[in-house]
């Protein structure tokens, strides 16, 4: 497969760091292509505004949906847009890394999704979920946490478990533009664990990037499960 | 009341610019001081890393997190770091005007969240949710969508009703550092439904600006409700 891995950590030498070397090194051993994107290298621009595009349609009244989809009609975004949906249309598989923070990916990565996921290129009126643009990709998420696993749960402080609170990244984003996510690999407290639980971590996070050309994905509804007022169909 | 507004449009002329600017004046109205943080037209630096701070403790490995704290601990953030928890100190209610993009908030607002929102600040270990640092103030969000209501739903394409699409915010993020959310304002489709439906948004968001004050919280649970093993109590 040709992977690509999104990655977004502000320190080289974090556990995400390493999270995303062992990737790299054991998907070129399984002989999958790899490119890495390093969001905090790149110094990514996370703010989606006019400076996106060569032009826009209209500078009195930016709509930045409406210029996203006029750049992609006529070949308008700037370099680094281009490169990153250049290394998407080139993937099958998307690999996240990143530290959840907030509940939420890091503000560079959701400038990622803001920015690259364009109307026309990701998804299009009419051309969502199941229709989605990018729909013959898998991805991933490879997630650490500060808390522990248990306080992820309806009953517990957080109030969500995990798959709940990745829900917005893997269907509303992921999903939402035809990618279909496989289960999350997600490494809690990180920072309490002890180096031997993150060595334990390491080994099945490497056990999971084996199996993941064969992982099944999330089972999501289509867009044919629904009646014309988008209701679920009995 | 001292009320902040955190804006995040990029355009000046947007709906979204209409709802802050209908907010500033129905406030200063009914008497309450109003600050305004607008975050385009400050150009907030979204990417959390080293420049948020004056020095850093550990310039060999960067531990984001802690080093918010130690910046907290020795006055070691950058201007605007200051600035905006200043004004968060200052308000007893905050409101954040956005666009819902990929589920979520602009990556600018995410990027808000990332660097304002202080260890040590606004939340710390130990102070979370009900004991978290901020617990003294209120919010609302006030937020406009794409899409129109009914395909936010269990039974619908998008799988969640927006008070779930928007509880990692007001619970994850505004209720973890003590905020006291008061149920949000919506206003659905807003590029679709015509230039009445988006007057009668307007008179109906002026009529809840009106009420704010006394409008109760959602009810969340308190620490207090779970037990050691931080397990709901039954």
């Amino acid at each position: 497969m040709k992977v690509l891995i999104v990655y977004a950590h502000h320190e080289p030498k974090s556990f995400n760091g390493a999270m995303k070397d062992l990737a790299v090194s054991t998907l070129k051993e399984q002989k999958h292509e790899v490119k890495v994107s390093d969001l905090y290298a790149m110094k990514f621009k996370a703010l989606a505004d006019k400076d996106d595009f060569v032009k826009i349609s209209n500078p009195d009244y930016l709509q930045y949906v409406l210029e996203l989809k006029n750049a992609v009609d006529h070949d308008l975004f700037i370099e680094d847009t281009k490169q990153e949906q250049e290394k998407l249309r080139w993937a099958d598989f998307i690999i996240f890394q990143y530290p959840l923070w907030w509940f939420s990916v890091p503000a560079v990565l959701k400038g990622w999704f803001d920015r690259v996921l364009a109307t026309g290129f990701a998804w299009d009126f009419g051309n969502m979920y199941d229709k989605g643009l990018l729909a013959s990709k898998k991805s991933m998420l490879s997630v650490t946490t500060g808390g522990p696993e248990n306080i992820y749960s309806l009953n517990a402080p957080h109030g969500w478990d995990i798959n709940q609170v990745l829900y917005p990244v893997n269907h509303g984003v992921l999903f939402f533009c035809g990618i279909q996510p496989i289960p999350p690999f997600v490494a809690f407290a990180v920072f309490q664990v002890g180096d031997e639980k993150r060595k334990q971590y390491l080994e099945e996070y490497k056990q999971r990037l084996l199996t993941i050309e064969t992982t099944k994905p999330i089972k999501y509804h289509s867009l044919s499960d629904f009646d014309e007022n988008m209701h679920l169909k009995t």
